[in-house]
């Protein structure tokens, strides 16, 4: 475990890692088991040995009290021939844990949301797998800076709807819940996941004019919960669509909040 | 100027940087302008303040005689929250030299090169400049290891040709010379800049077919300079096409062995 990396380690030069953001409450770890297997997907995407499971613990140990966020990154180390990987890597495993406060309004009163110009690329074999390279997200996450947007939409080159620049995407339609398959693109929450096993989500490809016809929008992590939309923008930040939250945005964001042992949401 | 970064570094944490790999003689940089132009149009697309040529060039003074390759990393820094960068960014640059022998055979005897079934994801935000998340090039390197095998081809996720691994690529049909458009992935080399301000080289979109009609076929970069292929085989390994290396192959050659302060490669 180390707080800086060598300037020839693979996850700087490269991308070539991954990593990890775990809600912590007095050290207890949220969606553990969620972040373990999303981390096995990403190794053996990427063909990086998995960790042991008491190394990648072990900062927990070291958590202050209250909440706070764990970010766990696993390189494939130095080595190999330029972009050719070493036979057999040491990865490096590197971590930081900070304070955390989620933000509690966005829960009770609802976000405003924007879509973004950035499309993403299509890359199966990336799909899903958090890994370290990560510039789209930021670009466009970069797209505004107006504090009254909470997130922005993203879609594929084929003007697909994916996810949010660091959340999921949820939407529920004529009363049914869905999702975006993230098969092409997108990072597959942690969050996300645990909902999937829990609720009656399907995974769809849609376009984002489903938004238009949803009866409530929602984007979510394993980190800040779930956030119901109120306002949906263009990328020229014209209102697309509004909602008035109620009963059913709720309910989503219960089995969310309960998962992160955060509080109900009261309307 | 470091050679560790901190984890919470953004090159780390996203691929949110850029880097060049400057081949060095006797301290002096081939085609430094090139590599300058595309850090400018790199930190340009993502944002970034380009850092002082007088920084850039500091790490020339301590390079050994000889051959050596200057690897040059620029990342936007730390700070920002999550993805969203920081307003005002201040940029990290960290260098590292290394002693260099260029794969002589290669220039005399041609290569043997292979299609990879990676497909790049096609992003027009990102194409041709040299950011730090390059997994689609350590995953389409991963897909081979014979060391008979000296490059992979690389289409994009429409199966245009684009680039080779580490490398990019050209080749001569009609007697015209021609190389993959870079406006939708792909890294534009400098080596490759450099030889379209010198020779009537069309940039196109084509399809690998392309190449089985072709009299000639190169790949190349700033470091090795250019192989000629004598071999193309599929992803599987079964031989497509194969050349005998004649006066036409080394026309190009010559150019960027000239380019490079190489020797001629003689037939």
């Amino acid at each position: 475990m180390t707080s800086s990396l060598p300037l020839e380690d693979r996850g700087l030069a490269y991308g070539d890692g991954l990593f990890e953001t775990v809600l912590l409450n007095d050290g207890q770890p949220r969606l553990w088991d969620e972040h373990l297997a999303r981390l096995v997907r990403g190794c053996h995407a990427l063909g990086i040995p998995m960790p042991a499971e008491h190394d990648l613990a072990a900062p927990l140990a070291e958590a202050p009290r209250g909440l706070a966020v764990l970010k766990l990154v696993v390189t494939r180390g130095s080595g190999g021939r330029g972009y050719c990987p070493p036979r057999d890597p040491e990865p490096r495993l590197a971590w930081q844990v900070s304070a955390f406060s989620p933000a509690v309004d966005a829960w009770r009163q609802g976000v405003r949301v924007r879509h973004c110009r950035l499309r993403l690329g299509i890359q199966p074999l990336l799909a899903g797998i958090k890994h370290l390279g990560r510039l789209e997200n930021v670009l466009a996450r970069a797209e505004w800076s107006d504090p009254q947007v909470a997130e922005g939409l993203v879609c594929d080159s084929d003007g697909v709807l994916v996810e949010a620049t660091a959340m999921n995407l949820f939407w529920q339609r004529d009363g049914r819940l869905e999702t975006p398959c993230l098969d092409r693109c997108g990072v597959a929450g942690t969050l996300r996941a645990a909902l999937l096993e829990r609720l009656a989500i399907d995974e769809v490809a849609a376009k984002p004019e489903a938004l238009l016809d949803a009866e409530a929008v929602w984007v979510g992590n394993s980190v800040q919960g779930v956030w119901p939309l109120v306002r949906l923008d263009d990328s020229d930040g014209h209102m697309l669509a509004s909602w008035r939250l109620g009963k059913m945005h709720r309910a989503l964001q219960a089995e969310a909040q309960a998962l992160l042992g955060y509080p109900l949401a009261e309307h």
